[in-house]
Order: C-alpha cells, then structure tokens, then sequence
C-alpha cells in the first residue's frame, strides 16, 4: 500500500501498529530495491512472502493487468482459464519481442523487468561458481540441445561457408542432434575419454567451430577445454561449449574460465533444471562477448514463454546465493560418499569402480562378471534397477550399435568405438540426498544377487533365457 | 481413492453417503475415460475440480513424485523450490526425449500422458476449427517465429541444394527472422496485398519452400493459399504456412483445408496464446502428412517445456469444445461490431474504413488527415493511445524503412513499397469484449479530437512541433 | 513497489513503460483507498489481482511475516505446513483479543485491519439489502445457533432473573438447541404459521427474550416481526431475531427494518454461508445499538479464526454490491420460476403447491396422494431423490416425533402439532440456477412416477413393502 | 485414476511405464489406507503430494463437487469466489449438523470423513504426547476461551443449581471471560503461585465445577492437578484444565494423565494454533469419559467452520507422529537455551532469572534495577522491545490494576495481589529457533543499555520523562 493507504489505515487500526506494519513493508521493499539496483542473486534466500509480494508488482505493471486496459491487438495477454492466469502469476506475455529475445516489451514492463533481472541473476551465479569473467547471458525457454543448435545457427551466419563441425564424442543423443538439426556436415573426432586430435588442413575457414563438453556420463571426463580453446585462439575457429550440469561442479566451470582465460570460447550452454532444479524446459547460454551473445539472442525469431526465466528466478531467490552454494557442497560430498560406497559394493560383487578422478559427477561401476554370465543379464540389470524405481542408473552393455540421422554409432553410450568393459552409471547432481545413495546401493545389491542366483539356475537347469520376462530395455535409457 | 479405501470409509462415515461420494467420484473417472479412449477434447467442459484431479493423478505417476524412488542420474526432476512445484503441479520432466519431443519418457509417464492427450486434443480442435483433413499435430514450447525456424530447417534436410524460400512478404519481424535464422537465402516478393508472382525459371529444387501467410494485419489480407498450393503441387515445391493467430477464424482455417485438398500444404503452424488465450510461448505445428511431421518433432533436440501443452490442456479442458466455439463466435459478432463503429468514427474525421473484405480479424482505419497536417502527428496518435491504455491499435506512418538482418524494407508495417496512405489498425481477436471496443473507439476519438486542437493551435501560433513531449513511438509497435 | 524501487526500474527497463506500470498499480492502489476511506463494499467488483494484492499487504503488516522479527511468546502465529501458510494468505493471527473479537491486534495490523473493514463491508451490505438503520455488527466465526447462544449469554448478563424465551415455533434443531445451549428455560410457542400469542402475566423481567424468525421452511412463513417488536418494546423485552438466510431477500430484511422502526429488535443474526455464498462456519451479529453489539463482542473469550472473515471479505470484494444485487435479483426470478414449475408438476400428479405468499424462498407441494398409497411411501421420496443427486430437497411425512434435549416436538419439521398433509420443500436460495430447477423438476417426475408404479404393482400383487430396499431415510434430514 | 482408465493409458504411453505409474499411485493409497484403517497419526510424515490428492479426493465426495447434483435447498455448500473455493480445497458444508458437531453430513461424505478422521488424529497426539489414557475428543472451530465455556455450559445443564467455580487465579483475560460467559457467579482463589485453598462449607452441587490451569506465564507455574483432581474425585466436583498450549509439553501431558489417574478430570481443553503451529482459532476439547465429551459436542448448536480441522489435519499428516516430536524436542531444548541466555542476560544487568522450575515453558526475568530507577521505565522497556520486532516478550509491572467484567484485580498480569517484582517473560514454545533466542537476547540487552543511559542523562539532567514519546505501552499486552 502507498503511504496514502497507510495513513487511512491509521484511523482504522491505531496509528503505531500499523506504522510498524508500514515499516514491515519498507524491509520487503529493501529486498527488492537491493535487487534491483545490484541485479545479482541476494546472498540470503527470501521468504516466499517477499517472492509472491514482488511477483505480483511484476504483475500489475503488465497491460493485461492494467484495470482501465482495452485492448484491440492480436496478443493481448488475455487468459481465459483462471488456474492458467494463476499459476504464471497473470505474467501472461511471455518474454521479449519479435525481433530479440532479451528485448524489452511496451505491453509487459513486468515481464521485461522480469526478464532483465533473471538473465541478471544467473549471471551473478555463474560468476559465483567460478566463470568470474563470463560477461553476458541470457536465459531461452529451450533445452540444452536446441540452444546448441541456436549457437550454431548463429554462427552459420557469420561463417557461411563453414562446412564442419569438431566435436570430441559424447554419447548423447541431443548433442549429436543439435548439430545435424543446424544443419551441418559433422565431422566425428572418435576420441577415446577426450583424446584430442586436430585436422588443420581442413582449412579453418570450413570449420563452424568446436563444440566440446564439460560434464558427462564416466568414465568420459570433460574434454580438455584450455587445450581446445587454445587451438580455437590459434586457429580462429569459433569455440561452444555444452557445459549441460556443469554449473554444478567447480570442476566444470573452471575448466571454462581457464579455457576462456588461456584461449578462445564463444558460448557456453547450460540446462536450467539440471544446475538448478527447476522443470525441464530452460538453458543459460553464456559468453564472454557481449556483441556475440546479443547476436545470438536476436536470432530467436518471436517472443518466448516466460516460465523457465519465472522458475529459476524463484528459485535462486528462494535459495539465495548461500543457498545455492550449501547445495553445491552437498552434492560434492554426496559425490565422496556415492564413490565410497559404490566401490564397496563392486568389490564385494567382483566388480571394480572404474577410475575417472577427472569427472566430477558421474561415476561408474565395471559389470565384467554379469557379462562374462550372459549377453541379456546387462540389461536385465537396467529393467530390474527400472522396476524397483531406481531412477538414473543408467546400465551400458558393449558394443551397441545405435544408428542416428544417418549416422551409425558404434559403442553407443560409452562414447567409443572400443570401450572394453560394460559398465554402470551412477551420478551425485546438484539435490541428492545420502538417502538416494543407501537405497540405490541397497537395490543394486540385491538386483546383482538376484541376478546372480537366476543366472546359476538358469545354467544348471535350462537352456531358456532368464531374462525374458523383463523385456523393459529401454526403460533404462 | 480405491474401492478399498472406500469400504475403510463406510466403517467410519455411513456407507450409503460413502456409496454416493464412491458413485461422484465415478463420474470424474467417467470424463477422463472418454479423454483418454477418444482423444478428442470433451464437448462440454470439465469443471477445475476434476481438471486438477486428473493433473494430480497424472503428477503421481512420474517418477519425481515415486514415494520410494531414489535418483542417482543427472536429471531427476528433483524441485528446490515449492511454489515452483506447485505451479506445474509436481509435473516437472517436461516432454520428450533426446531424440524426438513428442516420445515416451520413461521416468515420466503422467507428463507423457499429458503431452499425447495434449496432441490430442489440440488436433480434434483444429478439425473442428476447420481443417478436416488434418493428419498429425504437436505442441511445442516456442513461439510461432521459432517453430517456422523447426520446419525450415526440417526442409533443409530433405531439400539440401535449395537456397529461395518464396515468400509473399508480410511485415512481422519474426516471419522474416524465421528464415534468416533457419540460414537460407531469401526470395522476397514485393507483392502488393498477396498478388501471387512465380519464378519457375529457378529450378525447384532449388526453392525451400513457400512460405505463406492467412492471418495478418489489414489492409493486407490473407494470400490465395488454393492457388499457391496447387503451383506447390505442380512444381512439387514444399508449402509451409504461417496461420500465427487463424485458428480463431474459419476463413483461415477454410483457406487451409482448400489448399491442402487442391494442392500441397506440408505444414502450418499456428501460435498457442494469440488462439487459444493462453500466455506467450507456445505453437502447433501440424499437417497433412504424419512422416513429415515426426521428421520436424524428431528435428527437435533434447526435451522441452510441458509449460506451454499444459496450459492448452487446461485451457481447453475447461471450455470445451463447445465452449471455444463460442468464443469464436463472439469473436466474429465483435468483428462486426467493431468495423461498424470504426466506420462510423472515420468518417465522423473525415477519414474512411480501409475496404478489406478478405481480412477476417484485422481492420484499418486511414489517417490520411492527420498526415496533411503533420508529419509527426501519426506516430504521435501511436503514443497517445499507448499512454490511454489502448493497447494493440498499430498505426501505421508512410514510408517507413527498416533493416532487419540486413535486408531493407520499403514501406515498413504496411506490407508494401507503395501503400498510398497512414492508417491505424484495431483487431478483433479471440477474447475481446464489447467493452474493448467502445473504450477503444471512446479514446481513439479523444485523441483525434485533442490531436487536431493541438495541431491547430500549433499552426496558428508558433513553428514549434507540439508532438515533441511524447517521443514513445516505439510504444506502439 | 514504492516510488524508489520505480526509479530503479527505470534504469532496467525503459522510463515510459515503467511509469505506465506504475500508473497501473496506483490504479489498485485507488480502490483500496476507497475501501480504507469508506469502508463501504465497492460498487463494482475488484479483479482478483487487486484482491490478492491487497491481502498480500495486509499478510506483509502481521509480526508473523515481519523479516526481522524474533518471537518469544506462547503465540507467533508460526505455521508449519507451508500449504496452510498459503491457503490462509499467511493472515494467522486469527481476529480480537482476549477481550473482545472486535479488538485490534497490536502482533496484527493487517489482520485487525482486515476484520475492521469487513464488519464495515459486511454493515454496507445489510444497509443496502434492506435494513437501513443497522448500526452496528461484527462477524463471529460461529455458524448461526452458537452466534444466538452468544446473544442469549449476553442478554442473561443484563437480565438475571429471566427464566423464559418467547419462541414461536420454528422446527430446526439449531433454533431451538440454541436456547437450550444458554441455558435458560424456554417457554415454546406451539403456534401454526407464526399466530403470535403473548403471555404478559409472566412478568416482562422473567422474560430473557423474544427469538423470532424470518427465514423459514415453507408453509411456515415468516414472523410478524412488526407486531413482535412493537410488543417488545411495549413490555420492554428484548428482542433476538433468527435471520439465518434472510439478507437474500428484500422482504425478510424489509421486516427487520420495519419492525426496528415500529418497536424493538436487540440483535438480528444471519448466515454467512447462506446468503453469502461461502463455506460453512459464520454468521453476522447485528443490531440497531452499537453498545450492545460491542456488550456481545465482548462476551466472546479470546481470539477467533479469521477465516470467515476473509471468505467473505474476499466474496464481497469480488462480486462488489452490483455483483451481489444482481444475484439476488436472480435469485427472486427463479423463485418465481420455481413455483410455477412446482406447480405445474404438481397439478399433473394430482397435488398442489401450498399457497404460503408470504414465504419469500421456501416452497412446499402437497404430498397426499402418496401418503393416501403408503405410509413408507413419503420416505421413500425423499430417499429416491438423495440417491438422484436432488439436495435440499426435504421430505416432511405427517406427525413424525421427535425428542430434542429433552423435549417432544409433535408433528416435527412441519412446525406445527397438527399440519395436515405431508409434503416436499424446495426453496430458491441465492446462487440457484435455471438448471438446478429444471433438473428437479425432471428427477421429481421421474421419481413419483416410478413410486405410483412400483406402488401399483405392489397393491396388485404383493404384501410386501416395496419400499424395503432402500432404507436410507435419514438422507433427507 | 480407477485400473479402466489405466488400461486406457498402457495404450497411449508404453504398458511398462504406466503400470509402474499405478503402482506408484497405489503407494499413496497404501498410505492412505493406514489412516483410514487406523486412524492414527502416521509416524512419518506425508509429502503434499498425498496430501493434496487426498483432500482432493474428499472433496469430490461431498455434493457441492458432484457433477450432476441439482440443489433446492437453502444451504447447497455454492460458493461465488474461485479464490475462496480454492483455498478449502472445495470442502464448503464445514462440519456437523444441527444436532452435533461431530455428527455426520449427508450431503457431504468427504467432508464428513475429513471431521471423523481429524478427530481420531488428534486424539491418537494427545495419547503420543502423554495423555494415555484419554478416550475421546474433537477439534472445535473456537479458541480455547470460548471451548471453556462450551464445557461450563454443558456442566450447568447437568447441575442447575451449581453457581461457583473454585478458580486458581490467573491473570488472562480469555481465562477469567470464559466463565463469566457461562453466566456463573465466579468464585476467585487468590493463590500466590497456584497454592490450593478448599471452601468445603459451600457444599459440592453448589459448585459448577474446579477450572484448572496447566500452561501458563511464569513466574506462576501449573496447577497442582492430581491433589486438585483428588479432591474433585472425593467431593464429586467436576473439573474443566485448562491445558492452552499444554500439548506441546511432556510436564503438562504428565499432569492430566496422573490427575486422571489419581482423580477426577471431566475435560482438558487445549489450543490447536498454540501446541499446532496452525493459525489462531481452533481448539481441542477432550476427556475420560466418551458421553461427556459427546454431550459437549451436542450443545454446539449448528455447523460448524472445517477450517481449523482442515489446518491441524493437514500440519499433522505433513509433520508424522515423528516430526512432531520432533518439534517438541526442539522446543525442549531452546527452553534450556533461553534460560541459561536470560540468566545471564539478567546477571549482567544485575537482575536474576525467578526460580520456576515447575513452569516448563516460560521464564521470567527480574526488573527490579528498572523499577528502582523510574516508574516508567518498566513499560517503556515494553515499548521499545515492541518497536525492535521482539514479538511476545511481556513486560509486568507493579501493581496494575485491572478490572474485568465488573471484577478488579490487583497486581494484574503477576497472577497474584502481592507479587514482589516487576518482571519481563519470555516463553519457548513450539516452532522456537535458536535465533529466535539470540536476537532476543542482543535485542533485550541493547534496549536495557539504551534505558540505563537515558535515565542517567535524565537524572542529571532534566525531571522531565524521558519516555514520553514512547507510549505504546498497550503493544506489549
């Protein structure tokens, strides 16, 4: 209420009570003047009354709010159901303008000031988490892949007769895709855990950029970033980054600010829900040229739904700064105790932790005596892992072939045409709990000798395949 | 609750009010077991009782809510925030997978369920709109710019020689930003309200597609689309149209099925808020021809916001199909009403309602006067309403020139190098009260009024341009 | 935001657009200051925007949202599920104080503030619907029989010595427990359709008070409130009147007023759900002397719950008076709407509509024919009719018993030992719809139609009650 | 969704995902099954998710939610409000029937279950925290006052002559009004400290009953109920405890289930929002004795609001058996904290912590320094600790006098006409954190600083008050 409302409020109620409910609101609006005027994350988390309260200012200063509105365009922010209206706050507009994403609309000054201070606090937060020189980001409501292909899309109009892409391996579907969806002749580096090989007489002028990758499934480990983006530097050739959850790991975003630092990166993408436990939907794409990710941003043709920037925004001042760190600690100790655990387990089975020390996230766990049993117990393992909900172990047979867009994949899943062993996948991300780990273990525990007693049965008994009742494969992908 | 949990309540509440809360119960059950055979939106619409009802038993089913799921994978839909989990009502996997938006998600059955029955239901609204013979249709989380973008670039690997797209020009940002990001070379023809000119002589393959427009501002009018489909059939040519806001409007929708029974039509796309009131961020993509359009949801990398299909779900839930129809026929009666009194009010200025019999949804108004008397006074018009909010009337200055990505623009907004005069535009689209339109009309007339005062004034006593204290032009776009 | 944090905004996104979004919040900001000035129910009906708006500001003034305060009390208003938080708009603090539940709350601003302007909306009201000279009220979270209880404590408090209540009989349980509650010896008035019998030989002071009715189930009508109150005041009696759903009609509170003119009413209570449309669980506490309604506010011990309060803060903000009125106004159609359906059924199954003119929303039909065929037959009715999903829809056999604390009603629920044929209400209560009363009507039909033939065959062939399989009688109370 | 509609699913998404998605479902059934089947508190807590689902589920139970319900009644649970209905999760008939609060509600069977199930709840928490051996109970939507005086009422129907109720003083106003409500002629026990003095000469049936205190503000400490509950037992005089906010304290709980035990207690009443952490207004009347208790729920005349049940239902089930003691054990501990904190806060300024180790809650700290200065300075400390948002901490000062209902006493607030000091309280009560404590303390101990120097300028300087423009002495009440 403005001091008018106060004052009127004082012959109602007596005056000192609601003078210090005046003063209630000032430390409300304090909060959000601090906002406003550093545009970084609060280092303590609001209440979710400060959070609410500022959205519905927000709110009010979109036309579609505005009391006295009428409106005879083709977009007016009209919403006809009222769980629709309320559950984006009656932010309605979305964000940005035909012509740029990060642009400012004359309709919806909440939504652009909402826009703005998002894209301002996740810049905040990626300096906090160690890429201190980044310059300029900007939240889109796209996954990580198609902000991928939107970098690349973009660079296609600077570079336009690059033909070739360079990317170091990694077995992830939408990585691969991001690339065939803009458009380009791939060329596939089959690198073995990141090894790097280089192609000078291509031509730099052909080559669109690098695309590398920090975080990913063990026993791959990001790719060697200083290294890459030196050459990028040598070379001029353009250099992104698919940093998908590596906001989540110091690990991860040193390697970029140390590329960037020693070398050349143009862009690096990052998931919203990954890093930031929000729903899928969202992506940072970041970068250390103002001009270059401003260009990006006025690629995206058309305004953009609002709700991955309503999500993170939420969320990083719910948890503040400090927040957001204590759960980065936790997830990195969870990490020592998912590593401890799951070897003990693997020696117990026969089984060895394969040795990764350089991904900080994944870890994976040998499955030699499974397969030396039988070809289907590995991803038998997967389907029975599925059913008893244990969700992200993700279990890797050898030698997969997986065909995608025309293009074969051999050893699909293990990011190498060789990869010697059939492993199992197990992650510490950003929100696990201890809990998650003692009952993954347990379940894995109790699949493996389940497995195990079926398989001796199976042997001594019948020449059927065990596995065939559960036929869930692909459940575990 | 089960039928178990229903006989625990008859020990405890008498068993024949149990037996009639048991029978109520059934018959939300019975409307979403119509949902869920048919796939078809329900005729009449559910109450927000049983909508929420069924997002909960949708939510209950993904793995993120489990009870006893433990995650150990990088994406696990865990949610820091609880508003954020509520707003999506504990639906937080999103839709889609890595390789295609409109597959399966293991760890996610209700929100897969919700993005089918979401397809679903938005293709029975598109043949019940007017397009018949649809085939196949998917939500997807960007607006209309980026979702012509998918189909561009979804051409461009079936058609990797093609260079031209051939495109009637319109002048909306994103419809020219649509092409250039998907990075072709563009063909644009300077057709004066939709006059169709042919360049055979090209060689079509090396033509992308057409890309043509039905709803669009007056006084251009939406193209011949049976003709261009049929010369797209002739020269096998691929035919991507732009319908952004004509699901609102059976002529639209009409040109659509015409052209696609008399010619070739490979896809439309139409934007989710601007026909179905929802906010900004979502478009269907739909079309005759199931492969090609899983090819454009296969093209789409990684998973994507279920934001946008459950806010359509919602939405149309909630009307019904009975409901939406009639608010298209509001609509319509509106659209009458309004030219009815901007006739009226232009001629009362000396001014005319621009003949655009073909246009179904946008009207303009010439402002020939205002532009005898200065040049400054349109643009001023523009900030005036702006500031009275009247939002969405477009007025349109003569010759404008305006650079976008390169490309200039004659004639900027009016579609034309030539248009012969100013005007203003007003709509009547999905939504829009009777009172939007007196209102409008009410303050349209004010500042005509004020505006020729002042330019009298002006004239009479001093050099000065009255118009020099409002400078948002920009406001009006 | 206050006019700082506006600046700040300025500085984000651009001056204009900022300065109209704050334009639209002092748009909000206006009507609470007319609600603050006036403390009069706005004419037109807020959004829901400005509602959550302003409860918001109330939430942000009460200790418990304080961002810097530490409780050391037995009462901080803490609240552990954050789902209770927010279904209460984080108001906790409840309403009064241990003196009075009309007291300012010095932990509670905003809620203090929140109860003050609902009397102040709430006595608007029942100015507008009729009884003008009301002076003063309060809302009690206390349904309507507990709230009479609270006027008859009072009342003991100021006269001793009164042993008798003079009550023309109304058959409802509350009514009557009410009186039994206080504990005062009541003196029953057996009389048909309110007759007024008066007894002055008991001594005035013996006499704790009149407690009439307005609204009622037809055929009884309401009392003669003119000739009550002008006795009251002749004899000096105090006078409580049952208005439990009357602020819905004009000739219920037309009594009220009338008989506050002529003679005397000590307090007049109502319903909030009832007339208000909200849940379960207030009523309002009215008269014409502001000292004794405080005299009754004080009597209340402690704190109260708030939420009624609030429901029907927010209700009346909402529908705002012109909303209200025009509910009523539809409410007083469809009665007459109902009665000539009633009517028309009635006739064709051989009864009739009770003439009770002066019953302004209770109807009755005559059920004789039915009760001619079998005593069971009446029951059955109503059992029917609960089983067809027909609510309210009350079932009134002839010379039921029935013992309430200790005293025998003959003829219960006809108010009257000796009505003299059974019959079915149906009344048109505020919120009613055409549908509802068509749907009745309909199942009504059905249902006396499959009576009369089951009734007919069982005459014809069987001794046996045909009613035996459905027993659920009590359905209908 | 029922198995029918999970068939229909297995043919949208994949058989495997969906039945591992009703399998999850039934997890919450499962759970909800426990309650149903037990009604007992479950002893870890539920997500909201369960919680949410399962009120959804009651609410279409009840006949405002039923789809095809036609409602000619004058109470059909309609509610105007989407804002409203949302907020009671659609549960509007509230609970009980004009007979009986506890009674069931044909025309709502969830809410009804919702009443039943709260009850048996609550009840299974008052054995958890102590009282063993309590037989029954409800959840009244009154504060405790007015729940006392439900109880004094239904004892005067069962003993019309009593007119005393012997009384161990305590100073709160809601205490002393819940009897003068009932209309008793109180008789008032001047006791320092709760020492218990007997009036045997009165005779027993004129006594109404014994009303008890166990919670209450030191330095009084709780009654000494197994000699009173003794004495009850062998004059055969009923006895009311007022047990406020005594759940929450095993000391308290101990000494109803040793006065039951050794004696006579008709019934404890006790806070929801103080031992719940729910908002203000609800309260549990329980006892030893099922037909008291029942006779108690039957004299509420009329419905009655669900709010408070909805509040303490959901907190309970959110919270388990196990995270409320949980609570309670914290709390236990921040009382040592705070004590060990004011003791030396106290030592520091040359006060003293009064000895009251039988008060389990609440602490009082000397004044005397304070007093000795100035007379005002005691209640400016209450002031200024008003002001610094230190919410609960009670300043008590000499001799105030105070008059109640026609009734003074003396040394008003100490519980006592001779207590020796003036003193500040400060409790540990449930939801307490430790920095609730240590901002206290640092605030308390600033406040006591500033004083001291103000009154040494003071002294030395001027005779006139320094206080005088603080007098917001009433804040501190």
């Amino acid at each position: 209420m403005n001091s008018e409302n106060f004052t009127l409020s004082e012959r109602i109620v007596s005056t000192s009570y609601i003078r210090q409910g005046s003063q209630a609101r000032r430390s409300h609006e304090q909060l959000i003047r601090h906002l406003l005027e550093q545009g970084k994350c609060p280092e303590e988390g609001w209440s979710e009354s400060t959070i609410e309260l500022f959205l519905h200012e927000l709110a009010v200063m979109d036309s579609n709010n505005f009391l006295g509105n009428c409106g005879v365009g083709e977009r007016e922010g009209r919403v006809v159901s009222s769980l629709v209206a309320r559950r984006h706050y009656r932010l309605i507009h979305g964000i940005g303008r035909s012509g740029d994403i990060a642009a400012i609309q004359p309709k919806a000054a909440g939504s652009s000031l909402l826009n703005k201070l998002t894209n301002s606090v996740v810049l905040d937060i990626l300096k906090r988490t160690g890429v201190r020189s980044v310059v300029s980001c900007f939240v889109v409501p796209m996954a990580t892949g198609m902000s991928l292909t939107l970098c690349f899309l973009t660079l296609r109009h600077r570079r336009p007769k690059a033909q070739y892409i360079i990317w170091p391996r990694i077995d992830q579907k939408s990585c691969f895709k991001a690339m065939i969806t803009a458009g380009n002749i791939t060329l596939i580096f089959h690198c073995l855990l990141s090894d790097l090989c280089f192609e000078p007489d291509l031509g730099a002028e052909s080559i669109l950029c690098v695309h590398s990758t920090t975080s990913c499934f063990a026993p791959r480990v990001p790719d060697r970033l200083e290294e890459l983006a030196s050459l990028c530097a040598k070379y001029n050739i353009p250099h992104i980054v698919n940093n998908a959850y590596g906001v989540q790991s110091s690990k991860c975003m040193h390697l970029i600010e140390q590329g960037a630092r020693v070398g050349r990166i143009d862009a690096f993408v990052q998931s919203l829900d990954k890093n930031f436990m929000v729903p899928v939907g969202g992506a940072i794409i970041a970068g250390f040229d103002e001009a270059f990710i401003q260009e990006i941003s006025k690629m995206y043709p058309g305004r953009a739904s609002a709700s991955p920037s309503l999500d993170v925004l939420i969320t990083l001042l719910s948890l503040g700064a400090s927040g957001y760190k204590k759960l980065l600690s936790e997830r990195k100790e969870i990490y020592f105790f998912l590593a401890q655990e799951l070897k003990s387990l693997a020696s117990a089975h026969g089984e060895r932790l394969l040795h990764t020390p350089h991904n900080p996230i994944s870890l994976a766990m040998s499955l030699d005596g499974l397969q030396a049993d039988s070809d289907k117990a590995v991803t038998q393992l997967g389907s029975m892992l599925f059913t008893r909900q244990v969700s992200g172990a993700r279990v890797v047979p050898l030698g997969k072939e997986q065909t995608i867009s025309g293009h074969t994949f051999h050893g699909f899943m293990s990011h190498s045409e060789i990869y010697p062993c059939p492993y199992l996948n197990a992650a510490s991300a950003v929100g696990i709990t201890q809990e998650d780990v003692r009952l993954c273990i347990k379940r894995l525990d109790k699949c493996l000798k389940t497995l195990r007693k079926e398989l001796n049965v199976a042997k001594s008994s019948s020449p059927v395949s065990p596995s065939s009742q559960e036929d869930e494969n692909d459940a575990t992908k």
